[in-house]
């Protein structure tokens, strides 16, 4: 069981282009080195949206991609390295068929987000974050528990593949 | 060809819970009705996020739903009917494979947004809109002209079946 929520939750979570392999609960890990987060950013679910994303496999994800101030004006600008202060947030949902809206348009093609999957963070920081391409790396459960520090190697690592400053996502105008 | 168009633009508009089947080009009717709109709602893309969401089908489409100030605070504080003021756009494209991150994760399974499709909005006038349940609908191309009147009379009856005050997108928390 939990080898099928490491599979699944490393799904859900490229779906938001913030690509972290973690099991689907955890604890925060004391020895918590700085380049993780220990707190979600104030507010994220109000900043604007960057982009949107699908990811299929055996736990389809809808996840939104939204930005900080700093990171929407990066954005719009196409600034790149992205600079000191960016948060990017990666909402991840349950991809769950919409049995209203299939019931309306006659077809079985709807999804919509289920509950909250997790949500996860990059903030900018070059110099804090400096020994892993200056982001900083965040994965939180729906009520804001930091996923254990051990299970959020795969971040850095696979970001740094990523080839605008180690950010997957990209604008939807 | 107009078919395909038409069937496949139906099915990118229930993508984003805004339901209007229109071809996928059009021109301002002028003998435009007043329940439909002729201009897109300036500063839209700044909007707040209400949710996202897919749309399988012959044409897959990736949707955002943002709402303006006045939707936010209904959504969030549950409030029905929506009051006078809300607006709620729906931002679709075309739902695309993304190479670069299914290469890093090794599976074809990640889709982001192509170009956009349309955007749609739903405007509360509960008075100059009585005749369509409070509601004025507008279709724009992504340049932001409007689609034929004749080819928006779909979207009242359809949200008509919608059972939170012809709303089907709910909010992701």
């Amino acid at each position: 069981m939990r080898r099928i929520h490491f599979l699944l939750i490393a799904v859900a979570m490229l779906a938001g282009g913030i690509i972290c392999v973690v099991p689907a609960s955890g604890q925060a890990d004391k020895s918590a080195a700085p380049v993780y987060l220990d707190k979600m950013p104030k507010g994220f679910r109000d900043w604007q949206l960057i982009s949107v994303a699908h990811e299929a496999g055996n736990l389809n994800s809808l996840g939104a991609m939204l930005g900080n101030d700093v990171a929407m004006k990066a954005y719009r600008e196409k600034t790149l390295p992205y600079p000191d202060g960016t948060i990017i947030a990666a909402l991840h949902y349950s991809h769950l068929p919409n049995a209203e809206n299939n019931a309306v348009f006659g077809k079985a093609q709807s999804y919509t987000p289920g509950p909250p999957s997790n949500y996860q963070f990059m903030v900018k920081d070059s110099k804090k974050y400096a020994a892993t391409g200056g982001w900083g790396f965040g994965s939180f459960t729906p009520d804001g528990k930091p996923f254990a520090v051990a299970q959020m190697k795969s971040c850095a690592p696979c970001h740094a593949k990523a080839s605008r400053d180690g950010v997957f996502t990209t604008y939807a105008p």
